[in-house]
């Protein structure tokens, strides 16, 4: 019948950890794919690429601009989300589902575990459009400069960097060690350092990306003790020792996640013991962990934009013919900010970690570099909250 | 020479943890005693009682309304706090420096500790104005209805229980147990409830005022992981079994602040790996801690006016001839919310520390009561953030 396009369907799914803005790329797919006569439903998969399997799908064809809106603005994985690995076992049934449903266009929103999975739908299910969407407070997906989440976790971690300086600035009793997430990579941890815009915390930051040496750190400890008086030192959780052992109580070595990663202990609280055991110094801990993904009030206007647009453009990819890729970022200037998105190849991020680059970190191993700062610093959005400081 | 009225001084010192309110009250007290000529330089004690006895004086006389206002809005103790127990040693000191500064009102913003230290300044130095400005965000001071910097703490702790739990209901694989402080008083765990206006979270909620039974609590997150999948388990720092003793590792116990009361470890952890030890179900914990207190993002608007109105109320009392005296409030209404101020002596409140009442609390001892929240809710603040919800 010529002159008619028949419209496949659509579906979208959310992998891994929740991020504050993960729902505006959420709200991006579905805003774009109204738009196109190509499109027929837009489906949701609730709970990931689990609940693909399951055949869990939430049709949201008929979402209303100002819910869409709302979307956009509310922290976590509206549709759910899940930890599951893909295995052969799971391919025909993935398939049998994607064909009941008349899907056309797949996409999926997650970091490199999720990547992994898009690239393995994507090399199964060859007649459709399947596009990687990319998320991750950790900032370590390959190839793209950034990734969508990690600026809104930048801030969260840089206003409660500056917020429990004033703490300590104001009653200097104790050492703080406040723990950012982060397994492998110090992003997060890093992105704390924007918080002397505002004071002098942190005094200390502490990467995974350098191995954790306690003689050291007790050192740098005990002299920031002196010159400042409270003392804030930021740590990834993921802090780990020349061995690889992770800085944590051995207890927690063998607890693993869906994808066989061995999780965080609690890194903050170890350290604070072992200053006041090794040092004498009053210390304690600040763990705000998943609280530091989900923080409406502390999102970075840009990285929600970002990650709005990242599912405006996938979508736009999909309808271009474009299957097996992910959306991501080149940056072209810092100052000011600017950047292009383009599409990278799956294979090249599926599974791939990107830790953070020797430039970015102080010899010392603790703090990070002005490089590092202007790099970080436009992601985190705009102005920080001020403060009134009265000097003494 | 009549008709001349000798202007003297006036000195104000923060006590005690800061909170996000704290600088409301000194800025409520600065603004006042800028109108009355019988008050002659405002003076802020830096550091507290020990930074008066160090004759550490801040000039904040000629303090600018727009500074006045932007101090209001910082969280945090601006002229530094502590903890410092005044002994009879030191009595002589203070009545020293007060009169080489001709200092006429004294004004000591803190909590139950710090109102014992203004009480018994009351008592060294009759012939000055002595008042007592409350602040405390574990809402633990006797007589009054609640205490300015417990409904900002509480809005923090209410929204951070919302965004966990719509993190765990998108990715429902563990239980967290998220710890607030509070010592001996439950209040601010017990304020995480709020946070069912805007979803399922906290499930369940343990406070100090109830000895904590770990065959209980076990059985309780038991059936709640069945029931909702991801968990939020609501905690106090101060958790203690029957026998007093607090619920964390034993090697914390001897840790104890310079009031020497013992200083609660680690309960959330201690909790989260006793669920996974003990039921096999993951677990985690999120401690916001310092955090909790200094938010600028999470104030009450109603908490921050309280904490201005109790600064100025304070200057007006002492003017008045009162000393001897805190300023506190007491309710007239709940529904709207309506209060009235009024002065405490001194004594009804030093020293003495007010825990949830049992009407507050449910049964099993695992939740608050609708009493608490009709209580509770005005202090925290206007409305929630707004959070999108697909239904599935």
């Amino acid at each position: 019948m010529e002159g008619i396009i028949v419209a496949k369907n659509l579906v979208v799914a959310q992998g891994g950890g929740p991020t504050a803005v993960i729902n505006a790329s959420l709200a991006g797919v579905v805003s774009e794919a109204k738009k196109h006569s190509e499109i027929g439903k837009v489906y949701a998969a609730q709970g990931g690429i689990e609940g693909l399997i399951r055949e869990k799908f939430i049709d949201l064809s008929d979402m209303a601009d100002e819910d869409i809106e709302a979307l956009k603005r509310t922290p976590s994985s509206a549709v759910g989300s899940c930890r599951y690995k893909v295995t052969e076992d799971d391919h025909e049934g993935i398939i049998n589902i994607l064909r009941k449903y008349d899907i056309g266009h797949f996409f999926y929103n997650g970091g490199n575990d999720s990547m992994d999975t898009c690239h393995k739908i994507s090399n199964i299910a060859s007649d459709i459009q399947v596009i990687g969407v990319p998320k991750t407070i950790d900032n370590d997906l390959a190839v793209t400069d950034h990734c969508p989440g990690f600026g809104s976790a930048a801030r969260y971690a840089a206003v409660s960097t500056i917020e429990l300086g004033l703490d300590l600035r104001a009653l200097p009793i104790h050492v703080s060690v406040i723990e950012l997430m982060g397994r492998n990579a110090g992003w997060l941890a890093a992105a704390s350092a924007i918080a002397r815009e505002r004071g002098e915390a942190p005094h200390l930051i502490y990467l995974p990306e350098r191995p954790f040496i306690e003689s050291e750190f007790l050192e740098d400890v005990k002299k920031a003790r002196e010159e400042y008086g409270g003392v804030v030192v930021a740590v990834s959780e993921g802090l780990a020792d020349e061995n690889g052992d992770m800085i944590i109580s051995p207890k927690h070595q063998s607890a693993v996640d869906g994808f066989g990663h061995v999780l965080p202990g609690n890194v903050s609280q170890y350290l604070s013991e072992l200053i006041t055991a090794k040092t004498g110094i009053r210390s304690r801990s600040e763990k705000p962990g998943l609280l530091g993904r989900t923080s409406k009030a502390l999102v970075s206007e840009i990285d929600l934009e970002e990650a709005f647009q990242v599912g405006v453009r996938s979508v736009q990819a999909a309808l271009d013919g474009k299957s097996g890729h992910m959306v991501g970022f080149e940056r072209t200037s810092s100052d000011p900010y600017a950047i292009d998105y383009k599409l990278i190849e799956l294979s090249e991020v599926a599974n791939v970690e990107k830790t953070m680059p020797d430039s970015f970190i102080n010899e010392r191993g603790n703090d990070v570099t002005d490089e590092f700062l202007a790099y970080c610093r436009p992601l985190a959005g705009g102005e920080l909250p001020e403060y009134y400081r009265i000097e003494y």
